[in-house]
Protein backbone atom coordinates (compact mmCIF):
# COMPACT_ATOMS: atom_id res chain seq x y z
CA UNK A 1 0.00 0.00 0.00
CA UNK A 2 1.52 3.49 -1.19
CA UNK A 3 0.93 5.95 1.92
CA UNK A 4 3.92 8.36 1.05
CA UNK A 5 3.51 11.89 1.27
CA UNK A 6 -0.25 11.95 1.75
CA UNK A 7 -1.13 15.45 1.83
CA UNK A 8 -3.27 16.82 4.73
CA UNK A 9 -6.48 17.76 2.08
CA UNK A 10 -6.46 14.01 1.24
CA UNK A 11 -6.15 12.67 5.20
CA UNK A 12 -9.15 14.99 5.64
CA UNK A 13 -11.75 13.77 2.94
CA UNK A 14 -10.82 9.84 4.13
CA UNK A 15 -13.59 10.12 7.25
CA UNK A 16 -15.80 11.67 4.65
CA UNK A 17 -15.73 8.82 1.94
CA UNK A 18 -15.60 6.48 4.84
CA UNK A 19 -19.09 8.36 6.60
CA UNK A 20 -20.73 8.61 2.84
CA UNK A 21 -19.57 4.52 2.31
CA UNK A 22 -21.35 3.79 5.91
CA UNK A 23 -24.59 5.76 4.33
CA UNK A 24 -24.55 3.75 1.36
CA UNK A 25 -24.17 0.69 3.25
CA UNK A 26 -26.94 1.28 5.51
CA UNK A 27 -29.14 1.79 1.92
CA UNK A 28 -28.24 -1.56 1.31
CA UNK A 29 -26.08 -0.33 -2.32
CA UNK A 30 -23.87 -2.49 -3.16
CA UNK A 31 -21.77 -0.96 -5.60
CA UNK A 32 -21.40 2.52 -7.01
CA UNK A 33 -19.32 4.66 -9.57
CA UNK A 34 -16.99 7.63 -8.66
CA UNK A 35 -19.09 9.88 -10.34
CA UNK A 36 -22.12 8.78 -8.37
CA UNK A 37 -19.97 8.99 -4.76
CA UNK A 38 -18.77 12.17 -6.37
CA UNK A 39 -22.08 13.72 -6.34
CA UNK A 40 -23.61 13.01 -3.19
CA UNK A 41 -20.29 14.36 -1.91
CA UNK A 42 -19.83 17.02 -3.80
CA UNK A 43 -16.48 16.07 -5.26
CA UNK A 44 -15.28 15.29 -8.79
CA UNK A 45 -15.12 11.52 -9.69
CA UNK A 46 -11.38 12.41 -10.78
CA UNK A 47 -10.54 14.02 -7.38
CA UNK A 48 -11.85 10.64 -5.56
CA UNK A 49 -10.02 8.51 -7.91
CA UNK A 50 -6.74 10.23 -7.30
CA UNK A 51 -7.11 10.07 -3.24
CA UNK A 52 -7.68 6.85 -3.59
CA UNK A 53 -4.53 6.34 -5.58
CA UNK A 54 -2.70 7.12 -3.02
CA UNK A 55 -3.17 4.20 -1.22
CA UNK A 56 -3.48 1.62 -3.75
CA UNK A 57 -6.29 0.09 -6.73
CA UNK A 58 -9.90 -0.05 -5.74
CA UNK A 59 -12.88 -0.30 -7.96
CA UNK A 60 -13.31 -1.84 -11.36
CA UNK A 61 -13.38 -0.06 -14.66
CA UNK A 62 -17.00 -0.25 -16.17
CA UNK A 63 -18.41 -1.69 -12.57
CA UNK A 64 -17.03 1.30 -10.42
CA UNK A 65 -16.69 0.47 -6.44
CA UNK A 66 -17.70 -2.27 -4.34
CA UNK A 67 -19.73 -0.37 -1.05
CA UNK A 68 -18.55 -3.18 1.66
CA UNK A 69 -15.24 -3.30 0.42
CA UNK A 70 -14.59 -0.02 -0.12
CA UNK A 71 -15.76 0.68 3.25
CA UNK A 72 -13.61 -1.67 5.05
CA UNK A 73 -10.26 -0.88 2.82
CA UNK A 74 -10.91 2.99 4.08
CA UNK A 75 -11.73 2.04 7.39
CA UNK A 76 -8.37 -0.31 7.34
CA UNK A 77 -6.25 2.89 6.27
CA UNK A 78 -7.94 5.11 8.36
CA UNK A 79 -7.35 2.57 11.91
CA UNK A 80 -10.71 1.76 12.77
CA UNK A 81 -9.75 -1.82 13.37
CA UNK A 82 -6.65 -0.76 15.45
CA UNK A 83 -8.78 -1.03 18.61
CA UNK A 84 -7.03 2.54 19.93
CA UNK A 85 -7.57 2.70 24.23
CA UNK A 86 -8.59 6.69 24.64
CA UNK A 87 -9.24 8.34 28.14
CA UNK A 88 -10.85 11.84 28.80
CA UNK A 89 -9.95 14.71 31.40
CA UNK A 90 -12.24 16.74 32.02
CA UNK A 91 -15.94 15.39 32.89
CA UNK A 92 -18.02 18.78 32.75
CA UNK A 93 -20.43 19.46 30.41
CA UNK A 94 -18.69 18.76 27.04
CA UNK A 95 -17.12 15.63 28.71
CA UNK A 96 -20.46 14.73 29.53
CA UNK A 97 -22.05 15.22 26.44
CA UNK A 98 -19.33 13.20 24.56
CA UNK A 99 -19.59 10.21 26.62
CA UNK A 100 -23.20 10.40 26.07
CA UNK A 101 -24.04 10.94 22.72
CA UNK A 102 -20.74 10.30 20.49
CA UNK A 103 -20.44 7.04 19.43
CA UNK A 104 -16.49 5.98 20.41
CA UNK A 105 -16.43 2.21 18.65
CA UNK A 106 -17.86 3.49 15.34
CA UNK A 107 -14.36 5.00 15.08
CA UNK A 108 -12.68 2.01 16.48
CA UNK A 109 -12.12 3.90 20.10
CA UNK A 110 -12.90 2.56 22.97
CA UNK A 111 -12.89 5.18 26.19
CA UNK A 112 -12.07 3.67 29.01
CA UNK A 113 -12.28 6.67 31.92
CA UNK A 114 -12.39 9.86 32.18
CA UNK A 115 -10.41 12.03 35.23
CA UNK A 116 -11.98 14.53 36.70
CA UNK A 117 -11.07 17.47 39.82
CA UNK A 118 -14.56 17.99 40.38
CA UNK A 119 -15.40 15.38 43.82
CA UNK A 120 -19.36 15.56 43.14
CA UNK A 121 -18.33 13.30 39.98
CA UNK A 122 -15.40 11.56 40.94
CA UNK A 123 -15.96 7.83 41.98
CA UNK A 124 -19.14 7.89 39.27
CA UNK A 125 -19.96 6.31 36.00
CA UNK A 126 -21.29 8.47 33.34
CA UNK A 127 -22.63 5.69 30.75
CA UNK A 128 -20.44 3.23 31.63
CA UNK A 129 -17.79 5.09 32.10
CA UNK A 130 -15.58 5.59 35.71
CA UNK A 131 -14.57 8.99 36.48
CA UNK A 132 -11.38 9.14 38.73
CA UNK A 133 -9.42 12.08 40.21
CA UNK A 134 -6.66 13.43 38.39
CA UNK A 135 -4.49 12.33 41.27
CA UNK A 136 -4.85 8.26 39.69
CA UNK A 137 -3.74 9.75 36.18
CA UNK A 138 -0.14 9.32 36.88
CA UNK A 139 -0.94 5.82 38.10
CA UNK A 140 -3.69 4.75 35.68
CA UNK A 141 -1.81 5.88 32.63
CA UNK A 142 1.12 3.93 34.11
CA UNK A 143 -0.44 1.12 34.22
CA UNK A 144 -3.02 0.79 31.14
CA UNK A 145 -2.51 1.21 27.41
CA UNK A 146 -3.60 4.53 26.93
CA UNK A 147 -3.73 5.58 22.88
CA UNK A 148 -5.27 9.14 23.11
CA UNK A 149 -5.89 11.52 25.63
CA UNK A 150 -9.50 13.62 24.92
CA UNK A 151 -8.73 16.96 26.40
CA UNK A 152 -12.44 18.62 27.87
CA UNK A 153 -10.77 21.05 30.37
CA UNK A 154 -10.27 24.48 30.70
CA UNK A 155 -8.40 26.30 28.06
CA UNK A 156 -6.06 27.81 30.98
CA UNK A 157 -4.45 24.16 31.95
CA UNK A 158 -4.51 22.19 28.55
CA UNK A 159 -0.95 23.53 27.23
CA UNK A 160 0.78 22.03 30.90
CA UNK A 161 -1.44 19.01 31.25
CA UNK A 162 -0.22 18.24 27.43
CA UNK A 163 3.00 18.60 28.47
CA UNK A 164 2.74 16.16 31.57
CA UNK A 165 0.74 13.85 29.73
CA UNK A 166 3.73 13.64 26.93
CA UNK A 167 5.80 12.97 29.56
CA UNK A 168 3.89 10.29 30.87
CA UNK A 169 4.08 8.84 27.37
CA UNK A 170 0.97 9.89 25.71
CA UNK A 171 1.47 10.50 22.10
CA UNK A 172 -2.41 10.99 20.71
CA UNK A 173 -4.13 14.39 21.32
CA UNK A 174 -7.70 15.04 20.67
CA UNK A 175 -8.20 19.04 21.49
CA UNK A 176 -11.48 20.79 22.34
CA UNK A 177 -10.21 23.43 24.29
CA UNK A 178 -10.15 25.88 21.60
CA UNK A 179 -6.77 26.86 21.88
CA UNK A 180 -3.88 25.89 19.76
CA UNK A 181 -1.35 22.82 21.71
CA UNK A 182 2.12 22.61 21.03
CA UNK A 183 4.68 19.84 20.88
CA UNK A 184 8.49 19.72 20.34
CA UNK A 185 8.09 15.76 20.23
CA UNK A 186 7.52 15.05 16.38
CA UNK A 187 5.61 11.46 17.10
CA UNK A 188 3.01 13.27 19.10
CA UNK A 189 -0.35 14.01 17.09
CA UNK A 190 -2.63 16.59 18.19
CA UNK A 191 -6.26 16.79 16.25
CA UNK A 192 -7.98 19.59 17.54
CA UNK A 193 -11.82 20.54 17.30
CA UNK A 194 -12.71 24.08 16.72
CA UNK A 195 -15.72 25.46 17.90
CA UNK A 196 -15.01 29.29 17.15
CA UNK A 197 -13.56 28.71 13.77
CA UNK A 198 -16.30 26.60 12.62
CA UNK A 199 -18.35 29.73 13.51
CA UNK A 200 -16.58 32.53 12.13
CA UNK A 201 -16.34 30.13 8.98
CA UNK A 202 -20.21 30.38 8.89
CA UNK A 203 -20.03 33.75 9.77
CA UNK A 204 -17.63 35.08 6.74
CA UNK A 205 -20.41 32.64 4.41
CA UNK A 206 -23.12 34.58 5.83
CA UNK A 207 -21.83 38.12 5.15
CA UNK A 208 -20.50 36.95 1.79
CA UNK A 209 -23.06 35.24 0.33
CA UNK B 1 -11.95 45.13 -0.57
CA UNK B 2 -11.82 42.26 -3.41
CA UNK B 3 -13.29 39.53 -1.92
CA UNK B 4 -14.39 37.00 -5.20
CA UNK B 5 -13.23 33.54 -5.22
CA UNK B 6 -11.94 33.18 -2.42
CA UNK B 7 -10.76 29.40 -1.65
CA UNK B 8 -12.04 27.22 0.85
CA UNK B 9 -8.85 26.62 2.25
CA UNK B 10 -8.48 30.69 2.33
CA UNK B 11 -11.60 31.33 4.48
CA UNK B 12 -10.59 28.26 6.67
CA UNK B 13 -7.29 30.44 7.77
CA UNK B 14 -9.57 33.50 8.50
CA UNK B 15 -10.16 32.37 11.48
CA UNK B 16 -6.70 30.71 13.03
CA UNK B 17 -5.39 34.42 11.76
CA UNK B 18 -8.22 36.03 13.54
CA UNK B 19 -7.43 33.78 17.24
CA UNK B 20 -3.49 34.11 16.97
CA UNK B 21 -4.12 37.83 16.89
CA UNK B 22 -6.30 37.85 19.72
CA UNK B 23 -3.86 35.64 21.25
CA UNK B 24 -0.57 38.46 20.16
CA UNK B 25 -3.01 41.45 21.66
CA UNK B 26 -3.32 39.57 24.89
CA UNK B 27 0.36 39.27 24.94
CA UNK B 28 0.52 43.18 24.36
CA UNK B 29 2.52 42.56 21.31
CA UNK B 30 2.17 45.58 18.99
CA UNK B 31 3.17 43.95 15.14
CA UNK B 32 4.34 41.11 13.50
CA UNK B 33 6.23 40.52 10.42
CA UNK B 34 4.68 37.85 8.54
CA UNK B 35 7.97 35.36 9.05
CA UNK B 36 7.04 35.25 12.89
CA UNK B 37 3.39 35.01 11.99
CA UNK B 38 3.78 32.34 10.31
CA UNK B 39 6.44 30.73 12.46
CA UNK B 40 3.95 31.00 15.36
CA UNK B 41 1.12 28.92 13.05
CA UNK B 42 2.98 26.65 10.54
CA UNK B 43 2.39 28.32 7.82
CA UNK B 44 4.65 30.09 4.97
CA UNK B 45 5.49 34.13 5.43
CA UNK B 46 4.65 34.09 1.50
CA UNK B 47 1.07 31.76 2.04
CA UNK B 48 0.26 34.48 4.63
CA UNK B 49 0.73 37.41 2.15
CA UNK B 50 -0.78 35.52 -0.58
CA UNK B 51 -4.32 34.97 1.75
CA UNK B 52 -4.20 38.21 3.26
CA UNK B 53 -4.19 39.86 -0.41
CA UNK B 54 -7.76 38.40 -1.47
CA UNK B 55 -9.31 40.84 0.93
CA UNK B 56 -6.76 44.07 0.24
CA UNK B 57 -3.96 45.47 1.45
CA UNK B 58 -2.35 45.01 4.86
CA UNK B 59 1.09 45.46 6.87
CA UNK B 60 4.27 47.02 5.65
CA UNK B 61 7.24 46.20 3.97
CA UNK B 62 9.84 46.45 6.74
CA UNK B 63 7.37 46.94 9.58
CA UNK B 64 5.14 43.98 9.44
CA UNK B 65 1.36 44.23 10.88
CA UNK B 66 0.04 46.11 13.59
CA UNK B 67 -1.34 43.14 15.82
CA UNK B 68 -4.12 45.43 16.67
CA UNK B 69 -5.54 47.06 13.28
CA UNK B 70 -5.21 43.35 11.69
CA UNK B 71 -6.71 41.75 14.07
CA UNK B 72 -9.78 44.37 13.42
CA UNK B 73 -9.32 44.13 9.59
CA UNK B 74 -9.70 40.43 9.92
CA UNK B 75 -12.90 40.40 12.28
CA UNK B 76 -14.34 42.81 10.39
CA UNK B 77 -13.89 40.59 6.84
CA UNK B 78 -15.28 37.57 8.91
CA UNK B 79 -17.93 39.75 9.94
CA UNK B 80 -17.64 39.18 14.04
CA UNK B 81 -19.26 42.91 14.12
CA UNK B 82 -22.36 42.12 12.09
CA UNK B 83 -24.08 41.22 15.47
CA UNK B 84 -25.67 38.12 14.31
CA UNK B 85 -28.74 36.40 16.40
CA UNK B 86 -28.64 32.35 16.77
CA UNK B 87 -30.90 29.93 18.17
CA UNK B 88 -30.28 26.51 19.24
CA UNK B 89 -32.23 23.68 18.48
CA UNK B 90 -31.73 20.78 20.86
CA UNK B 91 -30.98 21.48 24.85
CA UNK B 92 -29.32 18.25 25.32
CA UNK B 93 -26.20 17.43 26.63
CA UNK B 94 -24.41 18.93 23.88
CA UNK B 95 -26.44 22.09 23.66
CA UNK B 96 -26.00 22.52 27.69
CA UNK B 97 -22.15 22.04 26.97
CA UNK B 98 -22.25 25.12 24.27
CA UNK B 99 -24.53 27.24 25.94
CA UNK B 100 -22.32 26.98 29.34
CA UNK B 101 -19.11 27.20 28.10
CA UNK B 102 -18.75 28.81 24.22
CA UNK B 103 -18.41 32.04 24.45
CA UNK B 104 -20.87 32.67 21.02
CA UNK B 105 -20.08 36.86 21.92
CA UNK B 106 -16.53 36.66 20.99
CA UNK B 107 -17.46 35.18 17.62
CA UNK B 108 -19.89 38.03 17.07
CA UNK B 109 -23.16 35.71 17.73
CA UNK B 110 -25.74 35.77 20.27
CA UNK B 111 -27.47 33.28 21.81
CA UNK B 112 -30.83 34.39 22.30
CA UNK B 113 -33.35 31.41 23.35
CA UNK B 114 -32.72 27.67 22.76
CA UNK B 115 -35.82 24.80 21.66
CA UNK B 116 -36.34 21.12 22.80
CA UNK B 117 -39.11 18.97 23.01
CA UNK B 118 -38.49 17.31 27.19
CA UNK B 119 -40.65 18.98 29.31
CA UNK B 120 -37.91 19.02 31.90
CA UNK B 121 -36.28 21.78 30.24
CA UNK B 122 -39.04 23.78 28.59
CA UNK B 123 -39.48 26.82 30.52
CA UNK B 124 -36.43 26.60 32.49
CA UNK B 125 -33.16 29.28 31.47
CA UNK B 126 -30.11 27.65 30.90
CA UNK B 127 -26.61 30.61 31.40
CA UNK B 128 -29.14 32.93 30.80
CA UNK B 129 -30.86 31.62 27.64
CA UNK B 130 -34.55 30.72 27.85
CA UNK B 131 -35.82 27.36 26.96
CA UNK B 132 -38.83 27.32 24.93
CA UNK B 133 -40.95 24.26 23.15
CA UNK B 134 -40.39 22.90 19.84
CA UNK B 135 -44.63 24.30 19.21
CA UNK B 136 -43.02 27.40 20.01
CA UNK B 137 -40.44 27.91 17.08
CA UNK B 138 -42.50 28.94 14.26
CA UNK B 139 -43.83 31.54 16.33
CA UNK B 140 -40.54 32.49 17.26
CA UNK B 141 -38.58 32.09 14.13
CA UNK B 142 -42.19 34.64 12.51
CA UNK B 143 -41.25 37.69 15.12
CA UNK B 144 -37.21 37.73 15.47
CA UNK B 145 -34.48 37.84 13.70
CA UNK B 146 -32.55 34.32 13.05
CA UNK B 147 -29.44 34.28 10.97
CA UNK B 148 -28.45 30.91 12.76
CA UNK B 149 -29.88 27.92 14.26
CA UNK B 150 -27.37 25.15 15.84
CA UNK B 151 -28.14 22.10 15.37
CA UNK B 152 -27.76 19.94 18.26
CA UNK B 153 -30.40 17.15 17.97
CA UNK B 154 -30.73 13.83 17.09
CA UNK B 155 -29.24 12.33 13.75
CA UNK B 156 -32.48 11.16 12.67
CA UNK B 157 -34.28 14.48 12.57
CA UNK B 158 -31.69 16.62 11.21
CA UNK B 159 -32.71 17.08 7.46
CA UNK B 160 -36.56 16.94 8.07
CA UNK B 161 -35.78 19.61 10.66
CA UNK B 162 -33.54 21.61 8.50
CA UNK B 163 -36.11 21.49 5.70
CA UNK B 164 -38.80 23.00 8.03
CA UNK B 165 -36.41 25.79 8.96
CA UNK B 166 -35.77 26.91 5.62
CA UNK B 167 -39.31 26.97 4.88
CA UNK B 168 -39.37 29.02 7.71
CA UNK B 169 -36.54 31.58 6.10
CA UNK B 170 -33.73 30.57 7.90
CA UNK B 171 -30.04 30.46 5.47
CA UNK B 172 -27.88 29.71 8.14
CA UNK B 173 -26.99 26.40 10.13
CA UNK B 174 -24.32 25.18 12.67
CA UNK B 175 -24.85 21.75 12.47
CA UNK B 176 -23.19 19.25 15.11
CA UNK B 177 -25.29 16.31 14.04
CA UNK B 178 -22.25 14.49 12.52
CA UNK B 179 -25.24 13.77 9.77
CA UNK B 180 -24.50 15.56 5.97
CA UNK B 181 -27.60 17.69 5.49
CA UNK B 182 -28.29 19.14 2.09
CA UNK B 183 -30.05 21.58 0.90
CA UNK B 184 -30.99 22.69 -3.00
CA UNK B 185 -31.19 26.83 -1.91
CA UNK B 186 -27.76 27.90 -2.83
CA UNK B 187 -28.35 30.85 -0.34
CA UNK B 188 -28.55 28.30 2.52
CA UNK B 189 -25.00 28.09 4.52
CA UNK B 190 -24.48 25.03 6.79
CA UNK B 191 -21.61 24.40 8.43
CA UNK B 192 -20.48 21.10 10.05
CA UNK B 193 -18.85 20.10 13.05
CA UNK B 194 -17.82 16.21 12.42
CA UNK B 195 -16.53 14.85 15.07
CA UNK B 196 -16.18 11.85 14.22
CA UNK B 197 -14.05 12.76 10.97
CA UNK B 198 -11.73 14.67 13.42
CA UNK B 199 -11.54 11.61 15.38
CA UNK B 200 -10.96 9.50 12.52
CA UNK B 201 -8.22 11.93 10.90
CA UNK B 202 -6.26 11.48 14.37
CA UNK B 203 -6.60 7.79 14.51
CA UNK B 204 -5.39 7.83 10.49
CA UNK B 205 -2.26 9.79 11.99
CA UNK B 206 -1.54 7.48 14.87
CA UNK B 207 -1.74 4.52 12.78
CA UNK B 208 0.81 6.24 10.29
CA UNK B 209 3.51 8.00 11.93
Amino acid sequence: MKKENVSDAVIRRLPRYYRQLSELKARGQVRISSHSLGQEMNITASQIRQDLSCFGEFGQQGYGYNVEELHTEIGHILGVDNHHHLIMIGAGNLGHALMHNFHFQEAGFTLDAAFDVAPAVIGTQINNVPIFSMDELDGYVHSHSVDVVVLTVPQSVAQSLTERLVHLGIHGFWNFTNVEITCPNPDVRIESIHFADSLLTLSYRIANR
